[in-house]
C-alpha cells in the first residue's frame, strides 16, 4: 500500500522486489544518525537521577509534575537515544508515549528545520480553513496523501489525535442526519435551527458513538466518551450515554488457541451487533470507532476476520466506521497503517482514518461523501499546521527513501522470536505470560504476573538505560522507532533478561 | 498589569511613566519591520484573483475550500501586510482570525526560527507531561509566566483554544467532585469507579457548564456544548444539557444609555443567578465561562460591574469562573487582558484564565487548588508544545520592549475618534450603527444595516486591499495585530469611508 502510492503520487521508479528487501535488510540507523550512540550509559543510581529531580521541582511551582518519567535533554539526545538532565544515556523504545516517528534530532529533519520555507510556516500559522498558504495542495499532495489509507482521498487535518476523532464524529453524525433528511440540499427545519441553540433534540440530535471496552479515543469530552480505558481516566467528567461493546479477551499465542478465540470474537460481535440494534430505539449509533490494536487499554488484538465483520456491521446498520489509527498507524506494525492486514474489500475500507502521534501532524483521512454539505459546519483557528505538515511530509520522505516500514517489520520478526526464547527461558517463568504482537513488527507486547512487577520492570529497565512503557493493567508494550534495529534489539533482550532474573 | 509582572518577574527596571508614554506614541511598525509595504496594491479586478481561485480549486480535491477568503503567500506577506496568490498586498486588519500577535515575518520572530533551540524544539516534540525538556521552567518562566493574570500561577498547557476550554472544565468538575467528596484525599467509591466506565452517573456525574448566548468557546464536544454563536457551528451534534443564560443587549454608545444599559444587565444577572439556582437540582452548574466581549457572537459587550457581579454569584453558587480571553487576549483591547479593567479585588480573580490565537501557544492560568488531586487525571501525549511557547516567549518580550499594548491602547483610541467622524458623516447615514469598543484599544466594532450590506463590505473592502472580518449577524470587527499604528489606520478608515459610499 505505502510503496504503491508514494510510487504513483511521486513517480519515482519502482525497485525490484528483491532489491528492496536487500535494503531493508541491510539499514542501520547510523545511515541516518551517525553520530547515534553505540549504547546506553548510565551515570546516576537511579533514573531521574538528582539534576532530574530537581527540574521536575523546579516545574513543580507552576505545573503538575507527577507523570514525570525523566526530563530529558533534548539538545543532546539522538536517534533511538534519549539523554536526560543528569546526562545518562538511554534507550528510548517507548518513543515519548509512541510518538516519535524516527528518531531524535536526526540530521536530515534538522536541515528540513533551517529551511526559510520551515520557519516561515512556523511562525507565520495561518487560519487554514480561510487563508491557506499557497503551496498547502503541493505540501499535502506529496506529504500526507501519499500515505492516505485506500479508498479515502480525502484530508481534514487537525492538532491532535483527540481532535482527529472528534472530527470523525462530527462529520459521522452530519452525514448521518443529512442521509436521514434524504438530500444533501435538504434544508434544516428551524425546530432543528432553534433546537441546538439550547442544546436539545432533534437540533443536538440523541445520536450516539459506539466504541470498545478497553479502547482509548482520546480525553476531550467527545474522545473521552467513547473511551473506555481506565476508570481514573474518566471519573468526575460528565459523559455523552453512548454504549460500548465488549472486545474479544483473546488467548495467546493466537496460533494456539484459534478455536476458542474465534468462539470468543464470535460472542463479541454478536453482543456488538445486539447493541447496535438495540440502540436504534433510543441514541442511534452513528459512527463505530475501534483502535486495530487496543493499544492504551493494554496491547490487545484481534483477527482480521474479527475486524471485517465489525466493520461490515456496522454499514449493515447505518453507522459510520472510524479507524483509529493514531497509535498504530505510521509503520510500526510492519505495514504504514495497521488496518491494511485485514484485507478489506475494495468499497468496504472504513469511512474515517484518525492519524496524530508518530506523523506529528494529525487528522482524518475520509471519503468525499463525508465532506459536510455546508461551510463552515467543520470549522475552527487553526484546521491543523502547516509547519507539522511540512514535517511528516519529510519524515514520510526519509521513511520511503530508507524502507523503514519493511525494516521495521523485519526487525520486529526477529526481535518477536529473540522475546520468545527469552520467555520461554527459566528466566521469566512465573513472570511473562501473553506475549503478543507477532507479526505486527515492533509492536509488540507481554504481561508481568501482577501490576507491582509490571511498574517494577519498567523502572528497572529504566535504571538500566532502557525507556519502555506500559499499558493497561499489566502489561509492558513496546513503541520503538522506526530506525530501531537489530543492535537496538540486542541491548534491549539482554537487558530485559537481565532485570528479569532481578524481579 | 501587563508591565508590573513583566518588571518583577524579569527584574528590567522600569520606565519613568512620562517616557513609556513617548515611547508609545514613537512606535512605527517599520520599528520591527522595515520594509513593511507603505500601503495595499491590488493588481487583480477582484480578490481573491485568478491564480487564487485556481490555488482553492486545486485543493478541492482533497480538502473543502468553501470558506477560503484569499490564498496568501506567506513567504512575501510583511507585517500588517499579507499578500496573497496573485500579488496583491493587503492590508490585514483581521490578522487571519485574530490570531497573529505582532505582524508576518517579523524578523525578530524569524531571528528565534534560526536558532537551534528552536529548531530543535520544533522537530523534538516531547510528550511534555512524562517527558518535559529540561529548559521547560525556564522557558516558561521567563515567557508565558510573566504575563500570568493576577492571582493565576498555575498553567496547564495544550494545543488550542476549545482545549483549553475544555481543560478548564475537567479541571472544574474535579474540583468540584473533590469539594462535595470533602477531602483531596477522599477516594473514589468503586460504584464511581465502575459507573464512568459506562459514562453513567455518579462516575460520569450529572454537572454542567453555564455558558451565555451567543458567547463562542471553541468547536469540540464540551467546548461546543457551551458555544450558543450560531446554529451552523451546532446543528446535527449531540451536545450536553447545559444551561445558557441571557447576554445583555446594551445599547451603543454605552455612555449615552447608562441607565436602560444598567436594568439590562440586572435583568441578565438575575436571570443567570436563577439559572444557577434551579440547575441544582438537576444538572449542577460546576462552572460558568465567558469571554469578557462576546467576540464571535457579535462583539458584544458589558460593563466591568456586571462582570464582577458574574464572578461574585458564581462564586456564592459553588460554581468555578472560567475567563475565555482565546480571542481578547494579548494586548488587543489595550491592556495584556481584557479582564483585568474588570477590577477585580484581591481573592476574587478568576479561577481559570484561557488563552490561544495571537498567543500561538494555547493554555490555561488557575489556581494551585484546581490542580487535580492525583496524577493522570489531566493529562495527554503532548499537554501542549514548547516551540510555541518559545514563540509566544519571543513575541511578549517584543510587546514588551516595544510597549505595543499601550501603543495599541493608543493607536485604538484615536482609531476610535476617527470612525467615529466618519460614522457620524453623511457617508454612512442608515449605514453604521452600534460603533463599539471605545476604550478597549482596537477592539473596535460596528453593525451594517443588514447581514447582505455587512457581507458586501467586506468584500468590497477586500477589493480596496484591506482584509476584515465579521461576526455575529451584521456586525464588522477589528482584529489588527499590536503593530497596527496611525498609517494603517488612515488607510483604513479613508477606504471604509470610500466603501461606505458605494454601498
Amino acid at each position: 500500500m505505502f510503496s504503491r502510492v508514494a510510487r504513483s503520487a511521486r513517480n519515482t521508479p519502482s525497485l525490484p522486489r528483491a532489491s528492496r528487501a536487500l535494503q531493508a535488510r541491510q539499514f542501520s540507523s547510523l545511515d541516518l544518525i551517525p553520530d547515534e550512540p553505540a549504547g546506553p550509559s548510565v551515570v546516576t543510581q537511579k533514573i531521574p537521577g538528582p539534576k532530574g529531580l530537581a527540574a521536575s521541582k523546579e516545574i513543580d511551582a507552576f505545573q503538575d509534575p507527577r507523570t514525570h518519567v525523566i526530563v530529558p535533554n533534548y539538545e543532546e539526545s539522538k536517534g533511538n537515544y534519549i539523554v536526560d538532565a543528569d546526562g545518562n544515556v538511554i534507550l528510548d523504545v517507548f518513543a515519548q508515549i509512541s510518538s516519535i516517528g524516527i528518531g531524535y534530532n536526526v540530521p536530515a529533519l534538522l536541515e528540513l528545520g533551517k529551511t526559510d520555507e520551515f520557519i516561515k510556516a512556523a511562525l507565520n500559522r495561518p487560519a487554514l480553513g480561510s487563508f491557506p498558504p499557497v503551496q498547502w495542495a503541493e505540501w499535502l499532495r506529496t506529504g500526507l496523501l501519499t500515505v492516505q489509507p485506500k479508498g479515502l482521498d480525502q484530508l481534514i487535518t487537525t492538532l491532535c489525535g483527540s481532535s482527529a476523532n472528534e472530527t470523525a464524529f462530527k462529520c459521522s453524525f452530519m452525514a448521518y442526519r443529512q442521509r436521514e433528511r434524504g438530500s444533501p440540499d435538504a434544508p434544516f427545519t428551524k425546530e432543528e435551527m432553534d433546537s441546538c441553540m439550547d442544546n436539545q433534540s432533534p437540533g443536538a440530535p440523541q445520536l450516539s458513538v459506539l466504541s470498545f471496552k478497553s479502547g482509548f479515543h482520546g480525553r476531550l469530552f467527545g474522545s473521552l466518551s467513547a473511551t473506555r480505558s481506565k476508570a481514573i481516566h474518566k471519573v468526575d467528567i460528565p459523559a455523552f450515554d453512548w454504549p460500548s461493546a465488549p472486545f474479544p479477551a483473546l488467548k495467546y499465542p493466537l496460533q494456539e488457541h484459534v478455536k476458542e478465540n474465534e468462539a470468543e470474537e464470535k460472542r463479541c460481535l454478536e453482543e456488538y451487533e445486539k447493541i447496535l440494534i438495540e440502540s436504534k430505539s433510543a441514541r442511534p449509533v452513528a459512527a463505530v470507532i475501534i483502535e486495530p490494536i487496543l493499544s492504551e487499554g493494554g496491547d490487545k488484538h484481534a483477527s482480521p476476520a474479527f475486524f471485517r465483520s465489525l466493520r461490515l456491521i456496522a454499514k449493515k446498520h447505518g453507522a459510520f466506521f472510524i479507524v483509529d489509527e493514531v497509535q498504530t498507524g505510521v509503520g510500526a506494525t510492519g505495514t504504514f497503517w495497521a488496518h491494511e492486514k485485514w484485507g478489506l474489500q475494495e468499497g468496504e475500507e472504513p469511512d474515517f482514518v484518525t492519524f496524530s502521534k508518530k506523523m506529528q501532524a494529525a487528522g482524518v483521512f475520509h471519503k468525499k461523501e463525508t465532506r459536510p454539505n455546508a461551510p463552515y459546519r467543520n470549522y475552527n483557528t487553526w484546521m491543523g499546521d502547516p509547519m507539522r505538515a511540512l514535517q511528516a511530509r519529510k519524515m514520510i520522505d526519509i521513511i520511503r527513501q530508507h524502507n523503514l516500514v519493511s525494516h521495521t517489520a523485519s526487525t520486529g520478526a526477529s526481535l518477536a522470536s529473540s522475546f520468545k526464547s527469552l520467555f520461554a527461558s527459566s528466566a521469566a517463568a512465573g513472570k511473562v505470560s501473553n506475549f503478543r504482537g507477532e507479526g505486527d513488527g515492533t509492536y509488540l507486547a507481554w504481561d508481568l504476573a501482577t501490576p507491582a512487577m509490571r511498574d517494577s520492570f519498567v523502572g528497572k529497565m529504566r535504571n538500566h538505560g532502557i525507556l519502555i512503557g506500559g499499558c493497561g493493567e499489566q502489561t509492558v508494550r513496546l513503541r520503538p522507532m522506526l530506525t530501531f534495529g537489530e543492535k537496538h534489539a540486542e541491548i534491549l533482550v539482554g537487558t530485559a533478561e537481565k532485570v528479569l532474573k532481578e524481579l
